[in-house]
């Protein structure tokens, strides 16, 4: 107990920056949150060609900016926990760390197309932060259905790709080079678009057999769509039904100091993974 | 009591313009809904440049004419509510106004194109009026069963966007501008074009690796759209299911003189927002 | 009792043509059957320019001859229903006797093309003839899963409508003719193309704006299929449980000689529309 | 039980062959599962031109190593079973054989481009082993759910193409050869491409009355499209109930010696297909 006394500044900044339990969290993640839509959007408006020459200068001054919010922010995570390996090698701590380092790279190594890439993965750090909301429930139920629904998905996903390769390498034959089916690769590339009822039209069938194959394509394509629907239809159903969820025990947002595992009951005293003591005044 | 018998004909109208629950009224709903489609119809021939060159002074006529009759009508509904305020501020007070008065203005200030926009607007009160009939009930059932599932599909759209803003910044980068991927904001309508299986063609991916993950795309939009239907089906089928329905309890069409509120019981004799009296003979 | 037994050979003509209980109506089904699918496989090779070119006469004899038998057909129906005029002005009757009639038509009277589809109504006499087959009992719950959700379908078509309507009102004062958006009537649509995630690309939004709102418009089409196949789902589900079906009560083919009404129970002894005997030996 | 010792090699051979119980066995699927993937990705790089070009040989020598290897295995599947025509003249085995042969004989006579369909057939065989795994028991429970809603299917379907003919004809007639509509089959197969909302869009209706058509096909497309799904959600959801499934039933990967017959249950002793014993040391 008189060991967290000694890093009372740091057990705040704890708070403030890994949990939203207190106004100043709560404050801290909204601040965040908009720092991150409004780099992703300065990445993109970068990308338009007359909008980069004419205001490419403010969006410069504008992603340092935001770079070096994130850098600090980055710093005090790792300043803020006890262990800070712990954090610095999650999946959030090395996007935390991947999606910051770009700039200053681009600062003494030219190649900034590959680091726009890079920058974009700042939108996934909006996962961490919406944990917090209560969207997150309704999310969990999602993925959930999605989660029990996946041998069944796989299988299907299975099927599709075989009679994909099938039917283009069908297509292939019946259609040749000179229609646009280059080669088997892209009939299959066209196979896939045709079953999904994407239907680009960059290559279509000019044969009237490679018509009809197209045809009987379109129309299994169309029962097809039926499978994945039924399958999340009927695991939605069976969630809507009332059982005992397991979700439902409340897990507040305190992180260990220690260890940086999440989601402690609220009537926790001690880290379920560490036993560290989370309570310090 | 006796207060409403002094305006026996600002009554009548009323019940006329408000209410359907007399033959007058009726009428008087069906002729406004014959007139607004018409109205519609209108201004869509207009847009059609042949039809304008040739039959263009009696559209003119033709709209003129629709215009005097809502604007009577406007005049009647300001006149016969006890406070016409309450009208003209409410969504579909505003409504009325703002799809009348452009050929007015256009009479007088230059600038058609913008006023066709809100000339379509008439179209909503096509909804007004049918709150009165029978199919409202299944339109309830629609709206409600949409209403239920929407912190599940917000969630779902949420993870739609970010997935697209991801994948669009990818093909970005793969494809480039060369290919038709123009910006990232270009390259998300792309996206999205996609994973809605809408592909409309007029950007395609042209590489192989562009295809490839084209293909990604596709195959998981073909599995993210069992998603909302997943929703809606298991909201739906709960519907189906017999339960207690506070629909079910018969509301009127009358309207109340004094607050123009609205769903007034068979059995009322006061109104239930302000304590008005319905009843005058 | 007597009086059918004076007709004898019409009452076995009756047999066959009108039923499928004997082997030889079953026999004469078959052969019609074929022969429809023969027929409308004539007309869409006739529209093969260069088929019409190579073997233009070979089917137009094909022609004369299923027209001929068509004629017989008819002619013998007429003749073996007590009440011609029953048949002549049924639904069945009439595209019996509209699809039969071009050819002749065509013989004196100048004017090909428009025949041509009169001829493809051929197809529906299929309907006529399956209504005696196993798979009418699958049909018939489709049927009346479809039936029993049409007022909800019918909400849902109402709001796409006015929905697509707006959309391609703005569509067309953002995009504009120069960009493929006509007039009104062609934004309306390409905007049920998007909706409905068919997307042609023959039209496709070029600005900024335009492209934005196709891609709401896109996201919307996406969350509102699920709309009716939730629908479907839900009655489909209904159907599934076990409930008393009035459909199950075994119906025969036998059709009454007096007035045509089908559908007669196999006990039946008297036509339950006219009272006529259903027994003649 | 003396017999089947005169072959123990045969019967080892039969033991990692055609089951999967010991890990020779398993390690046999394995390696097969490997070479029948990677055969079918050389057969789609060969018709990529550039990579033929290059490394055409690279793929001839690969070719020829996996042909012999498959020439080998098709030997000793021929050896190791006691009736070997029970196994030759099975699906599969015909498979086997007809995906072996192609490159003998493209050796001898000319004419590759026929051959590589055939080759491509091996990808069937994947089926085969994938028989063994965890996933073959989601696999029944979809095949189950589409087999038992296939007379729903059926009619479907049949009306689907009832709908297409109709609907393509009617397109060939208003719009005709000069908008792309070519002919009537042209017309149906652009009127399947639109009813599945696939939409190439190489081919699309030009005269407003074509696309006023177009959009009520669009719309009954969207309609239609939840049929099938619907069929397969109530499908899948009554599959999802508790229900005395016979597949659960433990079946083992045995097979018999004398007759190739599979499935024999972890108690069995002698084969419930020709009485042979399972038994050998």
């Amino acid at each position: 107990m008189t060991q967290p006394q000694k890093h009372t500044w740091k057990t705040k900044l704890h708070e403030i920056i890994y949990e939203a339990d207190t106004p100043a969290g709560k404050a801290f993640d909204v601040v965040l949150l908009i720092l991150i839509f409004l780099s992703v959007v300065l990445v993109m408006l970068e990308s338009v060609s007359s909008f980069q020459a004419e205001y490419g200068k403010y969006f410069y001054i504008g992603e340092w900016f935001i770079t070096i919010f994130f850098t600090i922010e980055y710093i005090l995570r790792v300043i803020s926990i006890r262990k800070p390996t712990a954090y610095i090698f999650s999946f959030y701590g090395l996007i935390d760390f991947i999606s910051t380092i770009p700039l200053y790279l681009s600062f003494f190594i030219v190649g900034t197309n590959a680091l726009l890439t890079i920058r974009a993965l700042r939108l996934l750090r909006v996962f961490r932060i919406l944990k917090v909301t209560r969207y997150i429930g309704e999310g969990n139920k999602l993925a959930k259905a999605l989660k029990d629904s996946r041998p069944k998905i796989l299988v299907f996903l299975f099927a599709v790709m075989i009679l994909s390769v099938i039917a283009g390498t069908l297509m292939y034959i019946v259609e040749g080079p000179e229609h646009g089916f280059k080669s088997i690769p892209v009939s299959i590339y066209w196979c896939i678009v045709t079953l999904t009822t994407v239907g680009f039209g960059d290559i279509a069938p000019v044969t009237a057999l490679g018509q009809f194959i197209a045809t009987v394509i379109m129309i299994m394509g169309y029962g097809i769509i039926a499978v994945p629907t039924g399958i999340v239809s009927a695991e939605m159903a069976k969630g809507n039904k009332p059982q005992p969820d397991p979700q439902k025990l409340h897990l507040n947002t305190q992180v260990c100091h220690n260890c940086g595992s999440k989601k402690h009951q609220d009537s926790a005293k001690y880290c379920h993974q560490c036993g560290y003591s989370l309570h310090y005044e």
